[in-house]
């Protein structure tokens, strides 16, 4: 039965891709309404908002929520993607754990290339620690490119002074800018979504010129993650970006960090927002969530509930 | 507050060893003193039972047990140890999932070196088989030398021809009695149990002249984990095994497996038995228990509960 979903997810991804490179706005439509058609536990609440001077997507659970912040970084290869089209996958960590999200709305490349991004997810975790959070119930998660930033966005934190967040949780990340993971190449035909080809595109719009070897945009390659708070990678087997979750766990494991990494095979990047209809995607949401819950603090530094 | 603990937990194990190789009979009884200190939840009932001709110890749940069976392999390094020294472990991973499970009580080294232990826990495994069992309501689990165990009973079973159980949950497990892993020298320091010359003094007892260089003895090395069920391996980061699940880990990726690595630093081999004292080792035990969940399958095939 999941092998068949495992199948058919492929399938649905596996279409031809449109010739030649694709403006940013096709790009930015077509992830749209591909996101459209993933399922949103209809247990949460939306609300617009604000947070750290940019907007964001403030989710929450049906009735009270439990202590904590999710502070959600969407995927879109730092070009497309917005709080909406990570609805599922918020939406889901929220209804599963009980706990609040902001999905922030950050600044998009080719307008706001490279630090742009890390600026406002940074500027978003200081605004909520300004508003009184305390770090040890912030949690930061993301997919893809947001994966990326959840990662760099706690480099960031660390390196200006600020506390670390309680836990961080990527799905897919993007973490090497550089393109070397060994997967790059392995996974090429395995992959039904990314080509490096379609990475080079829209990650030069990002990069803007920048010299990819510096750790805010190739940690996978080159941070050191000394300081970090208990990280989930999650991945599937199928993704040239498989490589960037197996060499930041490294990382992370060489620099004393408690860390997670959680690879389905036969699945495709991202496939949690597959919730619903793929065995696989409830799954790991669920690990992520029991992950969230044993690291984001109740009030008084007593033992997650 | 949970640094401490790990501080502490690490602290009790660092007790200055005695001089020189012990006696079969002073580790085992050494060990069993040790052991006899872990928590075991108040909620499971024991019967001693035998499955597969050899002895073994039901654990069961309070109240009637959801359906599925943990096959549990104990530690002690093929040398000590019994269902008794790892019901810490057996009895928080049934009180957790509702299962039963059965310890089993398979042979020793030096009396019984290599292959007694793998063909005792294989006849335990087809005993359940033979009993009516579902392979995909069986998981095996371990820890340490049982860690090991419960990889190469599923790789003795895949090449007899056995269904594969539906998923291995492995505890800081030994998979290479080659030594090879980087872990062994660079975690020298910092694993207060273990050192190459204590782990080899056992070892030569359980190879008895056996090359170590064959899948069932190195599967961390030399094994195909091709067909393997999804894998869950918990190591910590203060133990000289700790590459054995790393480069298991590798090698499940490879084969196309799913597979979690999951590394909680600063901990020792097995912190999982500090249930009760260490929250490390209760997260860990939740983590393992919602694995085991989602993948031992309701009576139907349906989706576990």
């Amino acid at each position: 039965m999941s092998k068949e979903q495992r199948a058919r997810t492929d399938a649905l991804l596996r279409r031809p891709p449109p010739e030649g490179p694709q403006s940013v706005a096709a790009i930015r439509a077509g992830f749209e309404a591909l996101m459209s058609g993933m399922i949103v536990p209809d247990t949460v609440r939306t609300t617009p908002t604000t947070l750290g001077g940019r907007p964001a997507l403030q989710v929450e659970p049906d009735g009270s929520p439990r202590t904590g912040t999710i502070l959600y970084f969407h995927g879109g290869g730092w070009v497309f993607g917005s709080p909406g089209t990570a609805l599922s996958l918020t939406g889901n960590l929220v209804a599963r754990t009980g706990v609040r999200s902001y999905s922030l709305d950050y600044r998009l490349a080719p307008e706001h290339p490279f630090p742009a991004a890390i600026e406002d997810t940074l500027n978003a975790y200081r605004a909520l620690l300004d508003s009184g959070a305390d770090p040890s119930t912030v949690a930061f998660a993301g997919d893809s490119a947001g994966g990326g930033l959840a990662v760099t966005t706690c480099l960031a934190a660390r390196d200006a002074g600020l506390p670390t967040p309680a836990a961080i949780v990527a799905f897919s990340p993007g973490l090497d800018a550089t393109h070397s993971g060994e997967s790059m190449d392995t996974k090429a035909g395995a992959d039904p979504i990314f080509t490096r080809e379609r990475l080079r595109h829209t990650g030069a719009m990002y990069l803007a010129g920048a010299d990819p070897h510096q750790p805010l945009l190739s940690p996978a390659v080159l941070a050191d993650l000394t300081g970090f708070p208990p990280m989930l990678l999650q991945a599937g087997a199928n993704e040239v970006l498989l490589d960037d979750a197996v060499r930041t766990a490294a990382r992370a494991r060489a620099a004393g960090v408690d860390v997670i990494l959680d690879i389905t095979a036969d699945v495709p990047h991202v496939f949690q927002s597959f919730a619903g209809v793929l065995d696989e995607a409830d799954r790991a949401l669920d690990r992520a969530a029991l992950f969230l819950s044993q690291h984001l603090r109740a009030p008084g530094g007593s033992r997650p509930a």
